[in-house]
């Protein structure tokens, strides 16, 4: 078997049990959700078929594109979020997975339009300030091509941040967009910013006034993970 | 056996099933709750008896009435809102199925008297527009013919509105009614209703001036699933 | 067996798997949570011992007392809260079974200090009115006879209403107290009265201004299931 | 087997049990969360291994340590909030557990920054007042030995308190820690807290002028389950 043929079996396999993680940990309603993985070195996303039902698919039945799209390989029509899974990928070189969902509480900021504020330890433990919140997008980028736009107001709104160190981000009035270093990663993601969520949200309804944690706590706790000072887990 | 036992044959076991779904999917405590289908060719409704535990009921137990709530067959009582469930059939000829449930965040919209707003586009995905409600019965309603002058309320609240593209209804001080192409679409919509609910209850709990989505937004989610214009899913 | 004994042996049995409906129902955690049964003709009341593990309950295990809680059976002490029961059952005398739980949403009412509203028709379907809630016992009511006066607060309380049509009081600062014809009926009701709470919390989180039912609605849904003229079930 | 060996082998099955209990109870996402135990005679501390998943642990993963946190056996790292537990141990001696959780109601008080009022008698049950919550910890707190520091505040805050009448302390902007006598007791609490925390987020927004529970009302339930007048439970 061709080398790329190889990389393509693992990351169906894996983007096909990253979409039944999402369902396993109650993040999907009906088909809602969508999972898709990167071969960098082929220019190849792999993601799963729009609409089907999650109890019949298998590895053969996700959907192969370049990065601009363009289907490569499959029968089936690929998710309809496509573009913006591609256009993540074009933009932010160091993510290898990206998660879509409409889960419960994420969803509940992105339609209150808020972002949601780093109120504890455990959100700083995955992200390095607030989960960010797009802009509404204009009737012309809605109209046009809607699914690239949405990629594209996540990247502007991503500008001079790090997506490793901000792995998530809310669509104004839709649902958030996760991604990791692979799509198990941002699977992972999507169940941590679900908690995050509902966590936050529990926090304003106690605490109306409640504020973003100090910075030195949050920078504490998010390098106590991240980058070269890291000393959390096993070497 | 003739073509009309066949269809009813098949219609019983589809809304045993739907009614079973509920069950499962947490959208039904104690005997709340109840589905029906309709078969358009024999005029005949297929409903859940009033009040029996459905951990024994059979296909045999469903209740068969014509489209004014006659029973025509079957030796239980059928459910107490039969009189809603023809009502909505006579209606709204495009329907194949109506569910009613009591269930929880759906439920707590219709007790706080507040149709649910489009707050998103998990909600544009299936309803063009918020999820009405009635007004409140008047006592001669609710003390003439309680369960038909409901579904009254009902039509009268929808009109103007396409059923399917608008598939339930709040009614006030009460509950859900949802209704779709069939009874398995219309116990999948309670499904999406009641996570609607729940997004919507959250959403403006952080944000009380909370507002619906853009129309461009709206459209664009809708018809993306729905009418000639769609391209989500398989063809 | 002398009679006695059958009927004291059949109760023993279905105030264990009351018990065991709460856990099952996640009405319960820990050891919180008690339910008794009474053989009127017998003078006696059967109820679960104190802070005994669920999974090692038998139902020899239950405690045997007269209806001023003095034991007449057992090796285990009863359960702490049992002089409230055996007050509730001197002054009902149409129920048959008590249920004390600490369920996550009535309790939170109870600690709100707020009687449930009747908001919908499911409240309306069990409870001909508000679910009431007794005042604040006195510093001589705690210090004294605490688990009996209880039991009179509820008594106070329920003062002028059916206790059929009112199976259940929120004890302020405490937890609910509920019943009914037998103790799985009462079991039951702890279930619905979760139910009810949590839709009436979630009702006025979204409405703050709502308001209950009106009276015909009330009495339309409370009455279509109890008394002469249901029609709710089957005969 | 050495008698020192025989303490350390039972504290490792019961520190792994008391981990994958809070698993069990859904306490616990991903890798958050750990619980240790102290053998005062040995003066070792039995504490879980840092971020290992917890499908793959045994007995044998878990780290020893001297009560100032120094590893005597064991090739993992230890939990990175290891220097809070030791800090703990030294501070309280009549404890034998601690179990640190980000639970998601007791974290959203924690991240609220307010502690929890004894709104009810479930409440007073297991503890004599309020659960606590620390200050903020200082930059100067946070940049040196945060997890030590972290100790230190938990410790300055109970100050006056019995550990065992106030057996949790929220950290402001952070998350519970909860002990008990044993590391099962502590695990135990660690659920309690958060069933206490579930009320109490339900209780203000029922009622934003809830107030604690009188005093008698507190004792009576408190001295019911705890201290020599006790009569909760079995003797």
């Amino acid at each position: 078997m061709p080398e790329e043929e190889k990389v393509l079996e693992t990351l169906r396999a894996e983007v096909l049990e990253a979409n039944l993680e999402l369902v396993r940990r109650g993040l999907v309603v009906s088909t809602f959700g969508n999972a898709s993985a990167v071969s960098r070195e082929h220019g190849l996303c792999v993601i799963k078929p729009s609409g089907v039902p999650y109890d019949r698919m298998t590895p053969a039945d996700m959907v192969i594109t370049d990065l601009h799209g363009k289907i490569v390989e499959g029968t089936l029509r690929p998710s309809s979020d496509l573009a913006t899974h591609v256009a993540l990928y074009r933009a932010f070189p160091s993510i290898g997975g990206v998660v879509h969902t409409h889960s419960r509480h994420a969803t509940a900021w992105a339609q209150a339009q808020r972002e949601i504020p780093c109120f504890g330890t455990t959100h700083a433990d995955y992200f390095h300030g607030p989960i960010p919140l797009t802009p509404s997008l204009t009737r012309d980028e809605i109209e046009g091509e809607y699914e690239a736009n949405t990629g594209t107001a996540i990247i502007r709104r991503m500008e001079g941040l790090d997506p490793l160190a901000c792995p998530a981000c809310l669509v104004a009035g839709h649902a958030p967009f996760c991604w990791g270093k692979t799509v198990t990663d941002a699977a992972h993601m999507a169940v941590i910013v679900e908690e995050i969520a509902a966590m936050a949200w529990q926090t304003i309804t106690i605490n109306p006034h409640a504020s973003a944690i100090a910075e030195p706590l949050r920078d504490k706790h998010h390098f106590r993970k991240h980058g070269p000072t890291a000393y959390y887990g096993q070497k």
